[in-house]
């Protein structure tokens, strides 16, 4: 059998063994901190010499300008073009997906007016640059490639400048392929936390761009969480995790994957199985056990479920939609009968997958929606990447004569209220002047 | 003549001695962040007992137990009921019009239906809890606790937890009656930094929250940025800006007091005019000079306008539209004969003011829109509070079993492509089954 934690909700000590399984910190040292903040000042100074410094020292590159460090547009239809086609045509397609399912979430400028003339409404502009943090080395995914890049020019971004590092001049065909598909504009092979700084604060060569997304490591999270301000952010992402709920109908085996579909990405992702069937449980257990030897990542499956792993007696299927509310999962899985009774009851979660036939995995890829999902609880206050998060609004008041005489007597009210003589003056201007 | 930086927008220098007079930081020091930290682990680590010893030794309050940190609902409901009708109706009238303009906000819903049977859509649910950080003492805004609480009501939330620390047990009586009046659900009477950490972790009595909203100081505003991951935060607000366009043909004592509105918020508060006529920005010159006699927070005024204050001349209004989209401002007024189509150039502006008769004082109070914006260019890349602010969404992926068969071919080939097997198979159990 497969170390995992085996827990039961009706024990005493349940809430306090869920939560303790649930806590994670990603805390960047202060070494990490000190090197980061040194890095992000000398490449606001320095620009694109300090850029290439540290990328020399880093993804041991010997290169002496930033030309050398920007692949042309040519370099990503080549890649694209010499993948099997079968690959090509995946990409193709999931792009499109993920494409049409964007366009849902396009949002709209609104307005109305008001019975004495005034006008009120938003407006909606997408963001003028966004960067895009790919990691490099092997855990390098196209697939978040076009997850990241395919919204913002939905969004109707002008221009996604991609970073990308390649240590030892490693560069990944398929990451370049999927830059192509998903129609990002510059790319620059740098990484760490002066690509971060290079984006943010721009340099001689890489522009400045207003907010900055994509996964990256310790270095990558702590630089963006720095710069936070002077550029939006997405989340700082923390392990992956996928919260199955099943009745106990679906076939074991495929439960069994869906929990390593999870486990395989790193030691610290999570996997949990939510079910009322002690017998299936089991079941699910026993698939794990033959289904690992058959798993190349075996071992970080094996470390993921024996350290934050586990499987979850429940009393029914109402308590266990309880329970995931309280986890608010990255991925909720619903391998029930009913999952839309089910997924009726659930308030937090990033993305449901509903039915037998929904394996995560499908989500990840080419599904639609989009695989940059709230981690660590953060899906009680946080939605997935989307359009709107490269678009932004903007209030418009446009107040009539009329309305502004009778507006600015409330305002003038309260601003005395606060102390504020020249708010109070500003609006009675316009009273005065009817 | 009120010392003001006078700029013209074809001199040399001119975008080096705009972007001077822009950057701003908002840095704590090492100092108040070792301070921050140590409170936040203590409050999170004792509860209660730290909350009561931090607000005995910060506010000066001799209490024993947090139930003398609570205030009823009833007292909220006698501060309201003891305020003259004049300032009760103008608070009552300013919340319904935020409530009305909020209510167009609200995210819905929405799903489609692919010709095999799949669902794909987007669910939207409120945050269960929210915590609105209100500032004590002299900066004691109600139209702030007006402007956070309602789109947490209108989004739905269940529980809005204000906090609001009354040093030497001075209570606001304008603060406790607009929380009445949003419909804030508990009040307790704490602030600082032991404020935010009781909000973030929770406590015996103080229950924690999903966001924390709402200004304060430089302790809050650290304390914010060192609990976001734990809960969500808005942005971390810098000094008020205000930026107006004006052809010249406003009278100018209405745009000096308009630009006064922000300068009195305090001496770090910026406020710009751009105009293409020399001698209106010398009229408005002359006005700001004996109008500030009239002032009584003329100090600050003063200060704010000779330190980030600045009359400039631009060549037309597209430039001044073109250097709007620079600045980014929170607030843009647009004091022209054709604010429309000056607005159709703009493309960052946290709230835009149109027309001669929208001055920026009707935006803080009573006009609809939020008041809480994007500040120190944010406004690139962020929006206005708004009720989505308070809602997010989930993903919904519903696979018929064609769907997922079709669906698991593609994601087989890219999970390959990324070296994660157990994606592969789980999609392909999908795909064997049919």
């Amino acid at each position: 059998m497969p170390q995992i934690h085996r827990l039961d909700s009706r024990s005493k000590d349940f809430a306090a063994r869920l939560d303790a399984l649930l806590a994670w910190e990603g805390v960047a040292d202060a070494q990490v901190m000190h090197t980061v903040t040194e890095i992000l000042a000398r490449v606001r100074a320095e620009g694109d010499a300090a850029v290439i410094e540290y990328t020399g020292e880093f993804d041991h590159l010997d290169v002496t300008t930033m030309a050398d460090l920007e692949l042309p547009a040519s370099r990503l239809a080549e890649a694209l073009a010499s993948l099997p086609v079968e690959q090509r045509e995946a990409l193709e397609r999931a792009a499109e997906r993920v494409r049409r399912y964007a366009e849902r979430q396009k949002m709209a400028a609104w307005q109305y007016t008001e019975e004495d003339g005034t006008v009120l409404g938003q407006t909606v502009t997408p963001l003028d640059r966004v960067g895009l943090y790919v990691p490099g080395g092997k855990a390098a995914y196209p697939s978040s490639v076009i997850m990241n890049a395919v919204p913002a020019k939905v969004a109707g971004v002008p221009e996604v400048v991609m970073v990308v590092p390649t240590p030892h001049g490693m560069v990944n065909p398929l990451v370049l392929a999927a830059a192509a598909v998903a129609g990002v504009d510059r790319v620059f092979t740098i990484g760490g936390a002066q690509a971060v700084a290079a984006l943010a604060y721009g340099t001689q060569s890489v522009p400045a761009v207003d907010k900055i997304v994509g996964p990256g490591n310790i270095y990558v999270a702590a630089a963006k969480r720095l710069v936070f301000g002077t550029v939006g952010i997405d989340m700082i992402a923390g392990p992956s995790e996928i919260l199955v709920i099943c009745d106990g109908q679906t076939d074991p085996e495929w439960i069994a994957m869906d929990l390593f579909s999870q486990a395989e990405h790193d030691e610290q992702a999570q996997a949990i199985l939510l079910s009322p069937d002690a017998t299936f449980l089991d079941a699910v257990a026993d698939a794990m056990d033959h289904l690992l030897e058959t798993m190349p990542r075996g071992d970080i499956i094996r470390a993921s479920l024996a350290g934050r792993g586990a499987l979850i007696q429940v009393a029914d299927l109402h308590e266990a939609a309880q329970i995931a509310n309280h986890i608010a999962p990255e991925h909720l899985e619903l391998s029930v009968a009913d999952p839309e009774a089910l997924a009726a009851k659930i308030r937090h979660a990033g993305a449901m997958f509903l039915g037998r036939h929904t394996p995560e995995a499908l989500g990840d890829y080419c599904a639609g929606p989009n695989h940059v999902l709230p981690t660590s609880r953060t899906a009680r206050f946080s939605s997935p990447l989307g359009v709107y998060d490269f678009q932004k609004r903007s209030s418009v008041i446009f107040c009539s004569p009329e309305g502004a005489a009778d507006l600015g007597r409330t305002a003038a009210t309260l601003a005395r209220g606060e102390g504020l003589e020249a708010h109070a003056c500003s609006a009675e201007y316009r009273v005065k002047a009817r």
